[in-house]
């Protein structure tokens, strides 16, 4: 079953884990306090390699970089009421691995990383071991210092440590955060800073320089210890020394290293023309995976030969099938081009990141035009109320985040800039219910809502390539009001095309399929896709026929343009990548009452109506009732008279 | 037209201002730099108070501690491309005087503040001078960043004075716009902290102290000088040696006195057992106005003596009537009522709040109920985050703020709670689009689009006292899912009462005026009342029957009862205290569209439709077109057949 690979490697089909009872043998080596931690840990990262791998993301870079401190806390320092919880929450697979390890969940839980039922890509509460829900940044030491007063007022004991990153120090949460604790003396709290300088893309220090870190927590009031996290004898005398200070709040600044324990994912590998890292998200390819584990079995080896133990005994499990992505639509890469072709015409259009360049389609524009490129860190707000600044000189700013964060972080920056009336455009990409395996903090299906009474704003969501560049047209060209462009980032296979000769109309849209029996609007690749796919399926299978509409805009319908849609049809059914209340939908459904067209219509609302499951893509919209097939039944059912709910 | 009040002082029914033929001759004073300017902040107070009186309301006691840097700036250091503005906003009474003394707003702008189309409540762009839009705290330092930039793309030159509260920095935003600027070494900024040592309510030490300010800044890589901003030498001199200082942005910690001026108003002043400052916001009675006024002129009056000028020549304008309160509803005292009595049987209950405890109706909640009191400080997602942990550990956390803040300042926090599944309470008040005198940053006429999709969150707003104590019983007791009281905070005049036996049934309204021609959906008492004595007038007039329904459920409603609402009548009105975009008509006309119900309903709904005016109430109303008249005449208007537009 092995091969040998052109690098002359190992390259393994399989991918292989720890199982329990290996585990088993670890605990039973002597008691060397670091030794046996670092085995552990090693097993752990092994696991935690595995399920990123299965799942087909993950966040290995930090995953890594805090594993051996999550580790030495659960052996060596919790107790009792005491609770540990990540606060940038994309570490938790390594938590994962060592709660499975300790049997603080359960073991099959180890191949359930990301799927539905399974552990989800950020911590939920609904997962046995988890303190708080964690995924966006920032919020960790607010939410310790919630649990601190709790037990203060109910009496229970307890302390409290709360891991952040340090790109998420960029975040004014945290430094909002501080003053308090440290004003009520919550010595119950220890914050540790996993320090592995390496944001999601790029070092630290390229981002937004940290500066000195202990004398900003020292200003703040503070306990600050600064240590090796990588160094278990360092770790053990900073947590001694911090036991018996009770009076303040402490950080560990722990100095740490992003991949630590596979060589080239070790972020200290990075070579000086690397300029991005490529461990913090997403899964290793087969060949990569195998040079990673196979050098984190040798490593634990060596320790279990220390230790006069035999070698590991792994189990192993077929890598997953992944989706065939050829011939699918990416509207991100598309959005990159577009956005650069205009910008190289247009001198006043000026680009604003915040930490996602390889996500938001940055690195092209933050290349050729480096000198209208700004990037602001993990650190929305700011960001927001800077393109604010910009626009007021007459510059167009162009702003990007996931749309997760961007319409909520930043919430009131936006509509604080939409007050000075100046054009600004927002593109927020990771829209919508996919990829579903992030988990609900990152599955944006509240945008819509949250920005939609926003004046003066125009949302709209392309649906395939050729419709990103010309909504990037519209948006940076010629509409005079400010833009929000809703990004899937996802690669679809999208089943429709565009009509020649299509442009955008502000409030109309295009058919995509004729049919006069009902009208299917819906817009954005994913939904859009399988709501076509069901009018397919309905058409075969029972000889109804649905138009189906794509509506861009989802903010702005032109009334003279649906009414003249729904002639002659008898039911119309809208269908939302995002929760039914605020969506386009409802927009949709109150202008038509309003309209008071056609009064034997039959209206049906379709989208997500609870929180987003996390999972693979097919299995969450399965679970929504949003893949085709669900769609199908549910339109027959609408169709036939079913009552709404 | 003199006469003794009760104290001894002089009671004066008129205000006083200093006219520009005033502000000529003190420009002719010798020219000595310290006591000129002192005599030109002089004559600014005067007229700085002759305008929050004239409004009735607005903020003395942070216009005047930074009065004399405003004055300073404007008359010995601004040039060229300088720019100047203040990033808590509120202040901007102040700004205004020295802009009109200078001549750059015209003159008889002093005499519409908080009118519509006078001078609004926080700054805004669309008035002379005015550098960017502020009011919600902490974005002044990422706007200068974004004017910056914009100056060294486009190659102009300038720098750019920022002024922040010292409660201001409690904001998180505010630490996240030091580090970048740090890094990118923007000389031409300096902010300038107006440390007058007292935030909203009382002193920020007691709310949740700043600690050493300047470690603070200097540990985020800025330049820092503190010096008295009372006293213009020490302002001089730290001002000159900012200007060599080009290679990092700098910062004045300026320690001043709020209220400076007038004795009495001076924070200074505070006995000890005085608990709160009651001159931040709000306007003086006419005994106070008439003490602060003459010692002001007195103080003017000896400044000139020593330049050898004779005594000031004021105006004076009559005190304007105010509105008669006698009768009105007040919903945040009996809130606040509600609330200590729930808390009082039930030791779940902890409050928490952001510096608004006179605002929010805390007070009582505060002295009762102190140990489950949480004063979180300007740091609004720390608190909604610390609510999160608190409802973790089974408590009932109930959380603070104005509307507008709560709603967008933490909306991904509110969020991120949401997806915990724990039950928490937010309470937002001043909600709606009066009063109409803080401005657009202040009238919260957004938040139920912003929070309208959040999963398991239920929006209520009370329409009168009576209402008020059944939301608090259904909030805090049998609701299971969390909910958002969305509070109005104006005295209003309701004309109608809610019927005996009346109980909140969760999406079911409450007829308020019978009537079958039409049905007219509203809540809260503004636009009710509005909206009631539009019914009224209508029926007077027209004779239409419109039946007025109080809907306090805004997330929410009930099928089976809308259906049988309806019956029989021709159209349904809607009427928001909000954009019309995601409001409660929104939800309600998207459900009558899904349930089918009377094809020949006419359906309207009306709210607001702009960015809200500011001005007086009745004007802010009729701006809207939300008063009784003008909605009485567009209802008959939609009734006859009028188009949605």
């Amino acid at each position: 079953m092995e091969r040998r690979g052109r690098g002359g490697f190992l390259i393994m089909p399989q991918l292989f884990y720890v199982p329990a009872r290996e585990f088993e043998r670890a605990r039973r080596v002597p008691d060397d306090p670091a030794r046996s931690t670092a085995l552990f840990a090693t097993l752990c990262r092994i696991n935690t390699l595995y399920m990123i791998a299965r799942a087909g993301s993950g966040h290995i870079g930090s995953s890594f970089s805090s594993l051996d401190i999550v580790a030495w806390l659960h052996l060596r320092e919790l107790s009792g009421g005491d609770r540990f919880f990540s606060s940038k929450g994309h570490d938790v697979p390594g938590l994962y691995a060592v709660l499975i390890a300790l049997g603080r969940l359960p073991f099959e839980n180890l191949h359930q990383l990301r799927r539905l039922g399974g552990l989800p890509g950020h911590p939920d509460v609904g997962t046995a071991g988890m303190v708080t829900n964690t995924g966006p940044l920032g919020m960790g030491i607010s939410k310790a210092k919630g649990l601190v007063r709790a037990n203060r007022l109910t009496g229970e004991k307890g302390r409290v440590f709360v891991m952040t990153g340090d790109g998420e120090l960029q975040e004014g949460q945290i430094w909002e955060s501080l003053a308090t604790a440290a004003l009520e003396g919550m010595g119950e709290i220890t914050a540790i800073v996993d320090h592995n300088k390496v944001q999601s893309d790029t070092l630290v220090t390229s981002v937004s320089d940290l500066g000195d870190l202990e004398r900003k927590f020292t200003a703040f009031g503070w306990q600050v210890a600064r240590c090796d996290g990588h160094d278990f004898s360092a770790l053990e005398a900073t947590l001694d020394r911090f036991r018996k200070v009770t009076d303040r709040p402490k950080v560990i600044v722990a100095d740490t290293i992003k991949g630590r324990g596979v060589s080239f994912m070790e972020h200290t590998a990075l070579l000086p023309q690397d300029k991005y890292y490529r461990f913090h998200s997403g899964a290793p390819d087969d060949a990569t995976y195998a040079r990673a584990a196979a050098e984190l079995i040798a490593t634990a080896n060596r320790q279990l030969e220390e230790f006069g133990q035999a070698p590991l005994q792994l189990e192993q499990a077929p890598t997953p099938q992944r989706p065939d992505l050829q011939g699918s639509q990416r509207l991100v890469p598309a959005y990159s081009r577009a956005l650069v072709a205009h910008a190289e015409r247009d001198p006043r259009i000026v680009a604003l990141d915040a930490d996602l360049v390889l996500d938001t389609g940055l690195i092209p524009f933050s290349e050729r035009l480096r000198g209208r490129f700004i990037e602001c860190g993990i650190a929305e707000q700011d960001m927001v109320s800077q393109a604010g600044g910009l626009a007021l000189s007459g510059l167009l700013p162009v702003v990007h985040s996931f749309a997760c964060f961007l319409s909520t972080r930043a919430n009131e920056q936006i509509y604080n800039n939409a007050t000075e009336r100046r054009k600004i455009v927002y593109v927020g990409s990771l829209a919508g219910l996919l990829p579903g395996g992030p988990g609900h903090s990152h599955q944006a299906v509240r945008d819509i809502a949250a920005l939609g009474a926003i004046p003066g704003l125009i949302m709209l969501q392309p649906s395939c390539e050729a419709e990103v560049e010309l909504a990037v047209a519209y948006c940076l060209g010629e509409s005079e009001e400010s833009c929000y462009i809703r990004l899937t980032s996802i690669p679809c296979q999208v089943p429709f095309g565009l009509p020649s000769g299509y442009a955008l109309e502000p409030g109309r849209g295009v058919t995509l399929m004729e049919g006069g029996d009902a009208v299917l609007f819906g817009y954005g690749p994913v939904l859009l896709s399988q709501g076509y796919r069901a009018a397919v399926l309905l058409r075969e299978r029972q000889g109804v026929a649905v138009r189906v509409i794509n509506l861009p805009w989802l903010n702005r319908v032109d009334s003279d343009w649906l009414v003249g849609e729904l002639a002659g049809v008898s039911a119309v059914f809208t269908l939302d990548d995002h929760y039914l209340s605020g969506g386009q939908g409802e927009m949709l459904t109150a202008r038509l009452a309003e309209l008071g067209i056609n009064p034997r219509l039959r209206v049906r609302r379709f989208g997500v109506r609870s929180i987003p499951a996390c999972g693979q893509n097919d299995e969450v919209l399965r679970a929504h009732r949003l893949d085709a097939e669900s769609l199908a039944a549910d339109l027959a059912l609408a169709l036939a008279g079913g009552p709404p709910d």
